[in-house]
């Protein structure tokens, strides 16, 4: 059995990661920390996991996980995340990081669109953890960066035709809608019931922080430089991403031909399901589970592609993602303890 | 492994069956059928399902599942049921049925609260399946009848009170509050979205058809004929059921003392959980998950205790206990394929 | 024109009321006060009131009300109002008060289920201002304690059956459901959007501050104490309380001759709808607009009566009453302002 | 009195219709009529409107309206429209229509999008309704065209923009989200409950019948032909429309110098509100209002100007629009009937 332990469990991904943990069969969950909540049970704080999950929130500092765990996940705010990571590591445990503090490897752009960066030596052993593009080197990093729930989704839609070359990439929009989970526990009268109920907004422009992790990721995968337009939209939904990738293709293609090119890229794949063609994706369609699926246009009058591809955002954007890393990092089947099917209606 | 068929699995109580049949490890789903969409993959219709479940909506006579299936669901309305139920045992199936036509014992009140009753010749060998309250019957039964969502609820609610004696029988009076899935999927305007979205109402006063339901049960756990008021309010909410329920108590009891005797009820029940003391249930601490969570108050000043029970009508209301007593009818352990947490948020 | 101040205009209870009085006819809106928005453009922090409105918040003492406003609304906290309100009557200003402070008027009532109270000597000329029950007062009162939004539901739910000594009052049982901007603007992890949705809950069992304000009113229509069992529930909605009161009947009565008691009594009443019977009521068709609309069942097994009745609690159970109550202050006809439908869907 | 008549009532753009009409000062309804609700009365159908209309569904001819009625808005489905409207103009009544059926003025492309059309010798004389961009036409107008919904959030949002030639139009990508509301109130799966709590899609892919109505406006103002790709998305609210518009700016402009260019183009609009700049709109702000709200974001990196609309669909997209058009052809005041603040929360 695997020792794990997740550091900052009283957010939204923090608790959607104990509902993971609490059902995978090869691990045992030593330990979780909250500031907020140490003390106290952490049934008593999530009601939902009484029966469960017998533990209680405990308030250490990094160091004392030495030796008690094999695996640590960090769900706390990035800058946050890289005080504590360099003594994890340190004290011999992996990490699969949430925050978004190793995910940029450029120093240069984390620091434009974030803070200053205090553990730069980490960012070039990080391994960015979006297996179904970037598989290989997971199963041997010490640090995983677990990716943003908005770019997961666009990193999906868009690769194929970057791989594929199919797109003029000076061209490509994002028009992502994410329901209010991603926006966390934390008390904000913006994201209080009555604001969010019945309502519907941008947010964030024209430079959310996602947008350089998703230009980092579209960029390897087309070999170039690429540089988008990203609007994040809040849904009044608990959870769910939907994003709308819109792209010049570089010459005309049928929808036969763009499915084809879906299929086969992610024939092997289970969490990925391209659609049938003709159909397009609903978040419901994979509520509380790990899968992104994905639907495609083609807009004859423009001569545009629009991929679309739904998540959720707290399992495939965020814990369910981080444990699939967790699989791999472990040498154990990757999709072990994930294979759910969503919860309809 | 045993062989098990769906019949009217196109229903939200039908997916909702079918998604906790396609992850339970002891059996195989051999057949789903569906007039309305014969002939289409459950895939298409349901996209959660994908990867799942890899089946084709038949359209079939229940002759013709003599010899292919062990063991029977029937989630089709009430008056169908019936219909089939006596050919499906005469072809060796056992059956667990989700409608109300085995329900109540008495066809008197069957008809008075239905219409006629055609297979009155199986109404004494049915048996109702809600297992916390009446496990005995239910290995050896050919014919479960699978409880009612608001009765599951107000039963688990009220049993330790009558058990014990503890109230006056005659002041029970039951406000129930219930998801709209409970309402179906068959189109009506009642359950447009635009209808049930920002809107709360009762329906169905005075004479709601579980009524007669809840006072057999009510009736065979207090040793006499009970009769109470039950109001049932629809929720603009998918999922879940809240049932208040208020009874003068026959003598003075504390809180403690009443928290004890339901601690004590429930103590080997894996799916019933009595919250601490001054903790109130809310339905998104069961969503998706088989759990019944239990909240108590005693109002001193008017001697009323207050016993509030929360369930996801989906699962412990229909289709994750109906694989509850499917497990107790093929001897495998009660619990097997309903051990996950409930998802919140 | 009448000249008008809200004191405590940053919660919903206050936008509401600025909604309100910026289409009302014969006042002039001459100041607006939020300690939290002060020197803030009131649109600027409620863009919906754009176009509607142009002040800025205010941050004032009341004394420096005086010679401004004629009729000041406080929408204030509860021991924050007290503090404030007698200062405003000496400066020579009437008041419309929303908080609890001045609606029970015996006092130890008042500090059993709140705090001290330090405006005591103001408690005798309070006014309830509860209209369609107690309107002879209200024109000529310094102080009108605008009441509470269950407590407002639940009296006009009740109010024929009391008056006409029609039920025993020893049996009311009342299960409210509202709304969550009835819980207000002010950050709590409890109403944030990811907690209420799709969740439903009851809470303060078994004693909600709205039960003896409640009792009061119930004692004063029937003559004699009432005491009663509430429990309050949160609605995934924004806006809506509905109240299932629960009574038995003193005798056996008919359906048709309590719908005419009702009819009788609120014949005069503008903005008391007494539906059709057979029907019952929705929280959406009284949405944004100052109607409460009431609905009957009598359950002949149990000889119980159930009056279930809808408000928005944002303006009959808040702004929309308190200007009903300023008309009458000001003389004005009661319904100036008041005069729109509902808003559906 | 102006004589005032609506066919086909019995939709959400009806009863809205319905709403903003028995509100309206300076006119009578006269008749209202519905198929499906024909001999009921319009308040037992709708309840919310009880008390704010008196009036009985008819179910007659569009002849028989000759006579009684001065201006019909005509509420039926597109091809129903064109059945009716010739024989209306023909009794001497003129029209408001809230169908697709005379919006489009080139008849093949109307038939290309929908179907053949019976009654093309309107076309020419038929107006496009939208007041803020093509007001003149409007006050002498027998027939006028309603603009759609989708394509009243997109002209505003883009007009300034096409006006000043500021824009790339051949880089034009619309992405629009809409309420449910916007889906009518026939019964469907697709709309049900439950199918979209908790949902959100896109739809229509890549075709949507509001694509030629947009390119037509946006050829108009820019002064040559327009092609753009318009995806709309389905809301899990009831209200709202937010279309977030895209194009590449022709040269580079501040978002300062954008701004300026908006809030002069709408600075006599009553109904366009231009956002002070970095606010961007949310749909709550504008429920149940006939505003426009704009935002406006300036993408430096990639040289896109974003601009984003929101309104009520069922107000400025269909109902208010429509009575802003009747108060042109009637001689009133424009705004007439329509001046009341949007409900927040």
């Amino acid at each position: 059995m695997h020792r794990i332990a997740v550091v900052g469990a009283s957010g939204y991904t923090g608790v959607e990661l104990l509902r993971l943990l609490s059902q995978h069969p090869d691990l045992e969950l030593v330990c979780v920390t909250s500031r907020q909540y140490a003390g106290q049970a952490v049934c008593e704080v999530f009601p939902s996991l009484q029966g469960s999950l017998d533990l209680v929130f405990e308030d250490i500092n990094s160091a004392s996980l030495s030796g008690r765990a094999d695996l640590v996940f960090t769900a706390v705010p990035h800058q946050t995340a890289m005080g504590i990571i360099p003594e994890l590591l340190s004290a011999g445990c992996r990490v699969v990081d949430l925050s978004a503090d190793f995910r940029i490897s450029d120093v240069a752009i984390y620091e434009a669109w974030y803070q200053e960066h205090t553990a730069t030596e980490l960012l070039s052993e990080a391994v960015y953890g979006l297996p179904e593009l970037f598989r290989e080197q997971i199963p041997s990093a010490r640090l995983v960066a677990n990716p943003g729930c908005y770019p997961t989704s666009v990193a999906l839609a868009l690769a194929p035709l970057l791989e594929n070359d199919l797109i003029d990439t000076t061209t490509i929009i994002v028009d992502s809608k994410s329901g209010t989970s991603g926006a966390g526990r934390a008390v904000k009268v913006d994201t209080l019931y009555c604001e969010v109920n019945e309502g519907f907004k941008a947010y964030s422009l024209p430079r959310h922080r996602h947008t350089p992790e998703i230009e980092q990721t579209l960029s390897t995968l087309a070999g170039r430089a690429v540089t988008i337009s990203f609007t994040p939209h809040l849904l009044p939904v608990s959870r769910g991403i939907l994003s709308t990738c819109y792209a010049s293709l570089s010459s005309p293609l049928s929808l036969d031909a763009l499915h084809a090119v879906y299929r086969e890229k992610y024939a092997a794949e289970t969490f990925v399901r391209v659609l049938p063609k003709g159909h397009l994706p609903n978040i419901s369609q994979v509520r509380g589970s790990n899968y992104c699926d994905i639907g495609l246009s083609v807009d004859d009058r423009t001569g545009r592609v629009i991929a679309l591809a739904v998540i959720d955002n707290l399992v495939k954007g965020a814990a369910g993602q981080a444990v699939q890393n967790m699989n791999l990092m472990l040498s154990l089947p990757e999709n072990t303890g994930l294979m759910f099917p969503p919860i309809f209606p």
